[in-house]
């Protein structure tokens, strides 16, 4: 590990703190820690810096830069999401297991979700590997390229949602002291089904949701001109 | 601002400072503003204060604490959210209707998604009147009632997921540099459908989306066990 910190200190001269050891996987492993914290609005390279116990500047000799780094935290959590399916299963099962392990990966990092949602692909090798894989499996089950990633987009707000949803506390919907004034609500807060398999609500209705959106996203025209969708307000 | 402290002592009294009288509703708005800036996790009770300068206790004159403050922003959003149609369209129209209206409440202030998304309904009486509606809506349509809030919970994952990715930059599935490694990703983000009518690609995955989970959800059994639905991985 020595050889890791030559390398930045050859610049900056000594007193460094002997644990900070600089590597690129150790500064794109904190950056995930720091963004699990702080959340990604507060994240920032020198705030990292901070928290490494170094300057910003010997942060530069192993990040291009913030969004360099974001697209590294980008993979890191691809990392964790199993796309293999595509390669071997049925497209409806494909997407659920996928859909699945997706959402399980962000359960751990919910506030790395904003970030995931809105971040480019470009720069992120592995995130384009993993969609790759995904339109591929898209494709191979017959889907017109053009519908492919409008269909991919839809799944992961459903799924980045999901897994916010996860996230929150239990029984968001009970109506509180106000119970007589949203008798409906509350009729249907209490009558909740909650799901034998799922080990949570919030699974259950992620299994919900996930069924409906495989089944409409297979069945038919997947614009909103289609057989069984609604007319604009 | 010694004036605003005067005129929360004084509660409601005549002759008011033209500048930075506290009110109830002129908090909530400045703790909406301040969300709206510094994000949800950053946001506190101490900050907002610091923001209309005036000492913290000065508002616990007029909010209990800041899990009312939160009801209340949520309450400030709900009113944006149009759900009058499960009165009158049927369901499937006033579902894609409340999903629009939902969304684009949001797109206006994207850092209260992950709050809206895990906080409790309780306390926030407009925003539960508006559950009210929307689950009467849904029993008026024949939906059995224990399946009605994993539904709703499953539309809300979807739509506040929406909501992040409207106001991401364009284009995020461009492979950059990268188009001859994931030449299919490539393939599909060139290829990809925009969509005729929507005036953005994150709209068209929007009705693509909902279109589908509308579809999926009024069309059968919806649990992964039922019959379009994939098998567990």
């Amino acid at each position: 590990m020595p050889t890791a910190e030559k390398a930045t200190t050859a610049k900056r001269g000594a007193g460094r703190p002997r644990t900070a050891v600089l590597s690129r996987e150790r500064i794109v492993e904190a950056a995930l820690d720091l963004i699990d914290e702080v959340g990604a609005e507060t994240f920032s390279v020198n705030l990292l810096a901070a928290r490494l116990g170094v300057r910003p500047s010997s942060l530069y000799n192993h990040i291009a830069g913030k969004d360099d780094l974001l697209a590294a935290v980008q993979e890191v959590i691809t990392d964790a999401i199993d796309s293999t399916m595509f390669e071997t299963q049925p497209w409806a099962n494909a997407v659920a297991g996928w859909a699945r392990s997706y959402r399980e990966a962000f359960i751990g990092h919910p506030h790395a979700i904003p970030l995931f949602a809105t971040s480019p692909v470009a720069g992120a090798i592995r995130t384009m590997e993993m969609y790759e894989r995904v339109v591929h499996g898209f494709e191979r089950a017959g889907w017109p390229l053009p519908r492919i990633i409008p269909a991919i987009v839809a799944l992961e707000c459903f799924i980045l949602g999901s897994a916010m949803d996860a996230v929150a506390p239990p029984d968001l919907f009970h109506p509180g002291d106000a119970a007589e004034h949203v008798p409906t609500l509350a009729a249907a807060f209490a009558a909740q089904d909650r799901g034998n398999g799922a080990r949570t609500e919030s699974d259950f209705a992620f299994q919900t949701g996930l069924a409906a959106m495989i089944a409409g996203l297979a069945d038919g025209d997947p614009t909103p001109e289609g057989r069984q969708a609604p007319t604009r307000k």
